[in-house]
């Protein structure tokens, strides 16, 4: 039992132990009961920042007071996340194995920078890694890391990329060098900004981005890909990697992986695969063909924090050529040299950030709390859900659905009238108000996009609170609010 | 209250509360006990990886089951960071107001990209935030912004630099170009091997990194710094910032940032500031001049999970001119555009980040909880510990401090015999046979550097559970242990 007089160490323990039980209820109900909250929070610009006093407290205050101002000040500025009613964006679960991990990882307080800072971080992720990899059907070759987000992980697969083609940027950069061409990323249309902002970071400019056109359903063309690529060689452009997503943002399309893989094996050019959303769903039976063609690639991000259940942040890089992240990175002060009893590897090796925290702990519980059976059971029900919300939209004439619904997102727009024409601004106002009607009666939240230059919403489902009812109820307010928007216009 | 079937549905929040209760007790007791385990994990590697399954479980397991193996597989492969004999690295403490934080932010998980994802979240993080800066006497130009690690801080610090220097590689970016000059970044040779990554990552290349001699008591010399600008205008570089550390990693010295700031302003080169450690101690009366001319700086990163009682992760970036670092980086997807009742920030324009968890609610439950008066009490208690290692190491004469003590780190070194050199192979040697003999003790960990070619202990206080007793505990194992291999030698 360690004493530390009051006034320098930390809280009691006992007060801990008294205050963390009280949580615990609040939590208990909170996830019973978060659809008693508005799900998107309704306060005004400023208004949280104006409850609060401009200075921190020069006394120490008690947990009461604190918690009080949490529900009190911090609630109504909160948009729940964890509501049945969240469809927008991507929806996303902070499920209740993966909060207790996050408890046990904040008390433990570990940093897994070097194995010996705590092995149990740096094995555990191994073997999390190697259990999701196995569910999702990925070969053996692939070497799992965790960082926070997708963005940071399709950062590290280019600078692995880069490594790879160019090894000598990493001693002499890019500025003023002829022996070192300027690269091409290529991506859809429809990919993720992470990809802009990382060849940005990169130092290649954004236009070293070529955005490849893609079908009527969303999907690269293959053939447009291969045509930009054979006309940047001819201009001096080396190829420096393909971005393909499976589970594109806006309508989560999947890019066609066996074609786009056959293609940068000819041309020998690196293939990140960008799953972060709808990687987990190879490992529901009937979907193991959204991943085909990955098993090829040189990297793949999923993220667990998305449609896993694991509370945010957890992002997943596989990669086939981890040592070309290690010699892009790697890279030891003599503060952090250890010497071990056998080799072991040290995960501040695999990244830009030194510090990582104990991630893999929440991934280990909510595989083991739902198992695998379970898991899978879970995505499809997702599926089904967003399935259904789509076959109601295309029995309703003034509703039309605008892409597949190939995972747990509904693209889809009301119609103002019955000839409201395919591209008409008229009807993208009406969506917009409709999306700002439904939104502000506080029992759903859904975001929108554009597709095809029509403004879009988006119903996303991936919340363990949504069932079919809240999908009814939606379906509803969706319903009611446009035919009250049609009668006002 | 929301019923979902069990098989689809998240755990039954009732099962939650009981087990998240049982957990409750279990980090109660830890936080009063940790000493009860040996701080530095004894497992050998491998060990933990192959006690546990080689596949994820097909069906769910009872949370009993779950908890029981972390208690017998995953602690002893802990290293204990919260255990009051932890004086690696820097010492870190996940305090008990700042564990219920995470808690919290765990089951609300919100994901703070917009301003509507959470106002909240977004709102305490700028009120948090300028708690702290007032707290560390830094002026009202600053705004700030919470990312996960002082890597990536600096990262982002020297893109907002390049932005403002030359604000076409944004677009162009750095290959084959000869309208943007080679950019050079200047540090000590004491700084942080953040920086060499930030510089890598950022397309630079590690050359254009320049690193500073330091003075006999580990401070950049500002002469030499003047005379490398000057050399590399000559030669066609183009500075692109400095970056002065106060509190280096190895020895924590304090870098003359009056002085470098003025030739930064001389010159107008961007000055980043690391007190990503020793930031904090600012706030403690008597230390205000630790952070004098870091006014002039351009960008400062202090890390409240480091010496500040914030469970890991929250690094803080000061920046003057966080538009550049928004021009660098702003990219707003369609479907991420969002109309509010009056401008907001949204903190996804400030970083490669999309995706950001609610930080600032620990560093706000940490902050109300011990107050200012009570942080800087811990602060100075902290560094009364050192002061007094420090002076047991200088009145013993088989012992040697190799550096000054500003902070709450001591440098030394025990001498093999009397008669040891100042630069021996046998001393050093010495002193890693020391440093695995006291962390074999499990009762304390410390790691070690190099300070002018000498291998060097050095004992960090930072946890809030670390006491005088520790402390001279630690001093008793030091000198046993040596005491006992000069017997052996």
């Amino acid at each position: 039992m360690t004493v530390v007089p009051s006034d320098l160490g930390d809280m009691d323990p006992e007060a801990f132990r008294r205050d963390a039980h009280r949580v615990v209820d609040w939590i208990a109900d909170y996830l019973a009961g978060s659809d008693r909250y508005p799900v998107l929070s309704q306060v005004k610009p400023g208004a949280i920042a104006a409850a609060l006093p401009s200075h921190a407290p020069a006394r120490g205050e008690p947990f009461d007071a604190i918690f009080a101002d949490f529900e009190r000040v911090l609630i109504p500025g909160i948009t729940h996340w964890n509501h049945p009613g969240f469809f927008a964006y991507f929806a996303i679960t902070g499920s209740a194995p993966g909060i207790l991990a996050e408890f046990l990882s904040a008390a433990l307080n570990v940093q897994a920078m070097l194995w010996r800072t705590s092995p149990a971080a740096t094995e555990l992720e191994e073997v999390v890694l190697r259990w999701l990899r196995q569910l999702l059907g990925l070969p053996a070759a692939f070497e799992g890391v965790i960082y926070d987000t997708a963005s940071i992980s399709t950062l590290h697969a280019l600078a692995a990329a880069r490594e790879g083609l160019a090894p000598s940027v990493r001693t002499h950069g890019l500025a003023r060098r002829t022996d070192v061409a300027r690269m091409r990323v290529y991506c859809s249309d429809q990919s993720h900004s992470s990809i802009d902002k990382a060849v940005i970071l990169l130092g290649h400019g954004q236009e070293s981005l070529r955005k490849i056109g893609s079908d009527s359903e969303f999907r690269m063309r293959p053939s447009l890909l291969a045509a930009a690529i054979a006309e940047d060689r001819a201009a001096g452009w080396q190829p420096l990697a393909v971005v393909a997503t499976v589970g594109t943002t806006s309508s989560t399309s999947v890019d066609p992986v066996p074609e786009i893989a056959e293609l940068c094996r000819r041309e020998s050019i690196w293939l990140h695969v960008d799953a972060a959303y709808a990687g987990v769903a190879g490992m529901v039976p009937g979907y193991e063909w959204i991943l085909r063609g990955a098993e090829q690639a040189d990297s793949l991000v999923v993220n667990p924090h998305k449609w896993l259940f694991t509370p945010f942040d957890l992002s997943v890089l596989y990669c086939r050529r981890m040592d070309l992240l290690r010699a892009a990175f790697a890279l030891t002060p003599e503060y952090l040299e250890t010497v071990e009893a056998a080799p072991v590897r040290n995960l501040m090796d695999t990244g830009v950030q030194l510090g990582r925290r104990f991630r893999a702990l929440k991934l280990w519980m909510v595989l083991r709390h739902f198992g695998a059976d379970g898991l899978r059971a879970r995505l499809a029900e997702h599926m089904r859900l967003a399935r259904l919300f789509g076959e109601w939209i295309d029995g309703d004439a003034s509703f039309q659905r605008l892409a597949p619904v190939p995972f747990s997102v509904v693209c889809f727009r009301a119609l103002p009238h019955a000839d409201a024409a395919a591209r008409d601004p008229e009807t993208d106002t009406f969506n917009e108000r409709l999306l700002a009607a439904v939104n502000a009666s506080g029992e759903m939240f859904i975001s929108h996009t554009r597709l095809d230059g029509r403004y879009a919403l988006r119903l996303a489902i991936g919340n363990l609170r949504t069932t079919e009812v809240h999908v009814a109820r939606a379906w509803d307010l969706l319903r009611q609010h446009a035919a009250s928007l049609r009668l006002n216009r």
